[in-house]
C-alpha cells in the first residue's frame, strides 16, 4: 500500500483515483481551485465532469499541495494540457529529485511543440515523467468497464513499477519504452478524428471515414517516424486503439467540431457551438509545423489546416484528396 | 474503353459494377444463377442484396460464361467466397493465359488455407490474378460515398492497369504489391469483429471494443509477418481499415453473431439467427491452426476459439485476458 497523488478534479482524474483506491493505495485527489475542492468533498461526486460515479470515502480530497504530494510514491498529472505547465511550476521546489509523475493529459505545446512529458521535464529536469494512455473514456473506467491502457517511461523499472499500480481485473496496463510516439500519437489522433467529423458533417459515409482514419494514421506514423519514434506504438494503444475510440464517440468535441464544420461553420463558430477547447484544431496547426520541419508528406493533415485556417470549403478539399495523382498504398514496399 | 466482367450479381458486384460502368467501360455483368439473372434483367436492381441502386441499362447482364468473359480485359470475382473455387472451374478452359482475374471475396479457404487469389491460381495456374480490398460497404459504392480500396497484384504493371480501371473521384484505388497480407487482414478482420461483438454482447464499452481491436490486429499482424507478409500492409486500408467499417457496422454479420454470442447463445444459435454464414468462425479456426503452423503467440484468437467451439462462457474468456501476466505492449521495442 503505497501514497499516492492524483492532480486534477475532472473526470479522468477522478476514474484514475478510483482505480488506485480499488487497487488498495492510500490515494489522495488534488484541485487548484478551492471551490471544486468543497464541492467535491461534499458531494464525492463531479457532476458535471463524471456523473453518477461516487468519489470513495477513503480518497483524500485536497487543495494544499504540499501535502497532496508529501511522500508520495507516484504523482498522476490529470489537469487538462494547457494546465501543464503551471501545475509543475507548483511542483516544481516540493517534490524530490526522481519524483515519479504519470501524466495523462494529451496534446502538444503551442510554441514549443514539447508533448506533455515534455513540459513536465522542461520545468522539473530532475522528475521521472512517464506517460498512461490508450482508448479510456472516463466514464467507463468509472464503471469498471475492461480497459487496456499503454505506460511509457525511459526505464523498464520505472513501467513495471507504473504498470503494477494500476493495474487489476478491468484495468489492464502494458509497459513500452516508446514515450515519444505514444505521446504524439494521443495529441494528433484528435486532427484525424476531426477530419472524420468534416467527412461526417458532409453527408459521408463510413467508408470514407474509415479510410481517413487509416491514411490519417499513416500520416501520424510517418511523421513519428522521422521525429525518432517508433511505427509499432502508432498501431497500439495509444494510436489506432484511441484514434477508433475518439472517431467512434459521439462526445468526441474533435468529431462534433468536425461534423459542424463540414456542414460549413467556420472553425470560430464550430468551437464557441461545442464550447470548449477543440484541442484537434491545435494538433491540426502543430502537425503541419512539425510536418514541415521534418519533410514529411501529409496531404491529409495539410488538407485539414486550409479547411481550418484558410476558409477552404471542406467539400473541395475532400474533391482533392481522392483526386490526388494515383500512387501507392505503403510507397516502401517492393515489387517482384 | 475496355470490355470488363463482373463475376456475381450480389451487392458487391453490383456496385463494381456500377463504377466500372460510370468510369466509361463496356461492362458484363454474369451470374450463376438464372433466375437471378431474369429479376436482374427485368428490374435492373438487386432489391435484397443493393437496394435502390439501380443497374445502369449499358451494363449487360447474362448467364453465359462464356459470353461474360470473351475477350474480357478484366474479370472481377465477386461471387461468395465458398464459390470462388467452382466458379474458377468454370473459367478454367475459356480464359486465355495471363487473364486478369480480380478477387474481391474475401476469406481463408477451409483445409488448404488458401487465399482467394491462390484458390483461383490453384484451379487456373495461368491467370493473373490480383486482389481488390479495403473498407467498403457495396451499399456506400452504389451511392458514390467516396471510398478508398488497395489493388494488390505481382506486378506493378498489372496494379496499375486495375486502378485506373477502377479509380475515379468518389473511388480511390492504390497500389500495393503485398497481395497475401491484403488478403490475410481482409479474411481475419471477421475474427476480431466477432470478437468485438462479443464484448459488446457482454455488455462492455468502447474501450474494450477499441482494446480487442487494437490487439486483435497485433496478432494477425504478427501471423501475417511470419507467413511472409508485411506489417505495414496490415495497418492499410485491407487490415485497420477494412476492420473499423466493420466494426463500426450494424449490418456487419460477424458483430451480431458476436453480440449474440455474447448474451449467451452457442455458435450455432447465433448463426441460426442472423441466418448467415458467420466467415468469423471459419477464420477463427483457421487462424488458430496457422498460429500454431507458424508459431505466433495469438492469445485473442484462442479466446474466441474457445468461446466458438469449446463453451467458454465469453465472461470467463474476457477475464482472463485481462489477467494475463502484465507485459509489454510490443515485446520487441528496446529499453534504454
Amino acid at each position: 500500500m503505497s501514497k499516492v497523488t492524483v492532480l486534477g478534479g475532472g473526470g479522468w482524474a477522478i476514474a484514475l483515483a478510483k482505480v488506485l483506491n480499488e487497487n488498495g493505495h492510500n490515494v489522495t485527489l488534488w484541485s487548484a481551485l478551492e471551490r471544486e475542492v468543497e464541492a467535491l468533498t461534499k458531494e464525492r461526486e463531479n457532476k458535471v465532469g463524471l456523473p453518477g460515479v461516487k468519489i470513495p470515502e477513503k480518497i483524500k480530497i485536497t487543495n494544499d499541495i504540499k501535502e497532496a504530494v508529501k511522500d508520495s510514491k507516484m504523482i498522476v498529472m490529470a489537469v487538462a494540457s494547457s494546465f501543464v505547465r503551471s501545475t509543475s511550476e507548483l511542483l516544481k521546489d516540493i517534490v524530490p529529485d526522481g519524483q515519479i509523475i504519470v501524466d495523462v493529459a494529451k496534446g502538444i505545446e503551442d510554441g514549443t511543440f514539447y508533448t506533455m512529458t515534455e513540459v513536465i521535464e522542461d520545468v522539473i529536469p530532475t522528475v521521472n515523467a512517464v506517460v498512461l494512455s490508450g482508448p479510456s473514456h472516463a466514464e467507463e473506467v468509472g464503471l469498471q468497464v475492461p480497459t487496456a491502457v499503454v505506460v511509457g517511461a525511459k526505464t523498464f523499472e520505472t513501467a513495471s513499477f507504473v504498470q503494477r499500480l494500476f493495474s487489476n481485473d478491468y484495468f489492464r496496463a502494458y509497459t513500452s519504452p516508446d514515450r515519444k510516439s505514444i505521446e504524439l500519437g494521443g495529441s494528433l489522433k484528435n486532427v484525424i478524428a476531426l477530419a472524420a467529423g468534416i467527412a461526417d458533417g458532409l453527408g459521408y459515409g463510413d467508408n470514407t471515414e474509415a479510410a481517413l482514419m487509416t491514411r490519417g494514421i499513416k500520416e501520424i506514423t510517418q511523421l513519428g517516424v522521422a521525429m525518432g519514434g517508433h511505427s509499432r506504438t502508432f498501431h497500439g494503444l495509444s494510436g489506432i486503439g484511441d484514434l477508433i475510440v475518439t472517431c467512434g464517440s459521439k462526445h468526441s468535441r474533435n468529431r462534433r467540431a468536425g461534423i459542424l464544420i463540414g456542414k460549413g461553420y467556420t472553425l470560430d463558430e464550430a468551437v464557441k457551438e461545442v464550447n470548449m477547447v477543440v484541442e484537434g484544431a491545435v494538433s491540426a496547426k502543430a502537425a503541419l509545423e512539425l510536418a514541415h520541419k521534418y519533410n514529411v508528406d501529409m496531404p491529409l493533415v495539410e488538407s485539414v489546416n486550409q479547411v481550418l485556417f484558410e476558409n477552404k470549403p471542406a467539400k473541395e478539399a475532400m474533391r482533392d484528396i481522392m483526386k490526388r495523382d494515383l500512387t501507392h498504398e505503403f510507397p516502401d514496399l517492393v515489387w517482384e
